[in-house]
């Protein structure tokens, strides 16, 4: 079996995105607050731009499960205030829940949560708690960054963040580091803004201990991990500096990469330099790469093709990356999947 | 030959750093301003702690020249105003031209600029100027965040910088994009923010068309190029979505990387990905990293053994890496090493 665990609903219909320009003018005073009764989306709907999407792709490349969230550009944290963040997340998690039960054997529902800047991350607990319990998520996207670009949060080894850890822990929930739409025009929002996010959270996980504090807590970072294995000594370099151990023994029990890397030679890197029990299979698939390469005549992002060709690793292990190693760090995942006979 | 395009003045004397702290007490309101004439570091500091530290890895590692800048960290260009990064810019950039005084065999001088956040790039030519004409640098370190992490100036591409651009062009100069420490604490300085600023500086002129206007224009961005030749798939996908060309014909006429990666898969990766015309050999040394890695035995930054290793190179091309292309790209440097015989 083959699952990916980073999927984003891109192609949602497009009354989602007229709902959500209406809450945008609110939130500009241009406007009343939109009722979320409005937004009218169908079974149908859904099955449309699932089926001729996702799932059509899937398809093609061999894909089994994906694990699928709302998308990663429209959490859009720094617009409005809490209770807008609150009101859209609830809309976008009760979309992607009604996607996995349209499709159970194939999609498995990971929630956003509604952040929004300067508030406590207590705040977001209760949406967590509810699409854990409610919706079926069996994974969050945390965005260390809610300001979009700013950085006004505290690192991620802060005690702020610390009752989401907590609920992570409690329900075997892992947490994709996941950053949304730079509000600042020098970023690219899905170049360098995304990569960048993941090199700091790294980076933040590397100055502090939060898994002393949080042993069974998982991190899961998108792309690849940013920069870090390509710059793998220099990490390893500046944890001697800090006087942390090896980064196997300091981070890499609780900090898994995806493989959303869109090339052979990153792919070879990537597995290369990182354990195989740490690299889990993804695509971010329909996301910011969507053509096909014309030096190979295959989509950049379906990077299965280049996990299968990998010289790095053996049978075994590119089965612990494609399914082994996603049951094993999402449990709820593995045990969703058993209850489908999967 | 042997060039390492990359070195700071990181051992500079101790003087030099009580010097800036009256500075920067200055600018926190709590003394005058210090005079640059009380400044005193004699022949012999700056002989003592070149032959100590970089003099001798250069003989150990077998380098032979070294463009050598003020401290990347210590540029700071958050700190004070205008005036305070002037007269730290020329004090900074004085010494680095006594290191190649005294040692004109081994160092050739690169120059920081008197950047300040919200200040127009055009304050910056005149030290410009005075670092080529006078003090005889072969490049300019260019900081496109001069907020320190705040990334409040205006995109690579933006007019704002074409003064500098045009000087550059002007006397040959290629600019190193290269930011300094970071003000904000999310972010740790070599960690993230040096590798996250390069891979925005690669975005940003991914997007643009800079190099229409400048098309004689050379950048150099450090440490291997950030993220960038580690997710190529996906900044050549994004350039095909912006309706860019190849990333060959539009960046790599203009765009360099340098060899700052400290372990051998990483060099693998970018001597595979980036044509070698476009790398430069660089080891930053002594820089963020400065242990030696227990699993080889050597300095993690001793990067010329990794470019050594590389199978990915031939001999001509490895040649390039270590000398030619340096040659190429920084003509004042060539010219330099000429007249002195090498």
């Amino acid at each position: 079996m083959i699952i990916d665990i980073h999927g984003h609903y891109t192609t949602a219909p497009p009354q989602l995105g007229a709902w959500r320009d209406l809450q945008i003018d609110y939130t500009r005073g241009q406007a009343s607050a939109p009722d979320p009764a409005t937004l009218h989306i169908s079974d149908d709907d859904i099955r449309d731009t699932i089926e001729a999407n996702q799932l059509r792709l899937m398809d093609d490349r061999g894909s089994d499960i994906t694990v699928f969230s709302p998308r990663a550009s429209f959490m859009a944290h720094h617009i409005g205030d809490l209770a807008v963040s609150q009101t859209w997340a609830r809309i976008c998690n009760d979309l992607c829940a009604r996607v996995s039960e349209l499709f159970p054997d194939r999609f498995l529902m990971g929630a956003m949560l509604p952040q929004s800047p300067g508030e406590d991350p207590t705040t977001a607990v209760a949406e967590l708690t509810r699409a854990v319990e409610e919706l079926g998520a069996v994974t969050v996207n945390l965005n260390p960054d809610p300001s979009g670009g700013l950085w006004t949060a505290p690192a991620l080894t802060d005690r702020a963040w610390y009752p989401i850890y907590e609920k992570l822990v409690e329900y075997q929930i892992p947490a994709m580091i996941h950053v949304s739409t730079s509000c600042k025009p020098v970023f690219h929002t899905t170049g360098d803004h995304y990569l960048n996010a993941d090199t700091t959270a790294f980076m933040q996980l590397l100055k502090g201990d939060l898994f002393r504090d949080f042993p069974d807590l998982k991190f899961v970072i998108p792309h690849g991990g940013g920069a870090v294995p390509y710059h793998w000594g220099r990490f390893r370099g500046l944890a001697m500096a800090l006087g942390k151990p090896e980064l196997e023994e300091h981070l890499l029990g609780n900090v898994f990469f995806d493989t959303c890397v869109y090339h052979q030679p990153g792919i070879d890197l990537l597995t290369t330099v990182v354990p195989a029990q740490n690299i889990l299979f993804a695509s971010e698939m329909i996301g910011a790469v969507r053509d096909i390469d014309p030096r190979t005549g295959h989509y950049f992002d379906d990077t299965k093709r280049y996990v299968d060709a990998t010289s790095h690793l053996t049978d075994d292990e590119r089965a612990d990356v494609f399914e082994g190693n996603a049951r094993r760090v999402y449990p709820r995942l593995d045990r969703a999947l058993a209850a489908r006979g999967l």
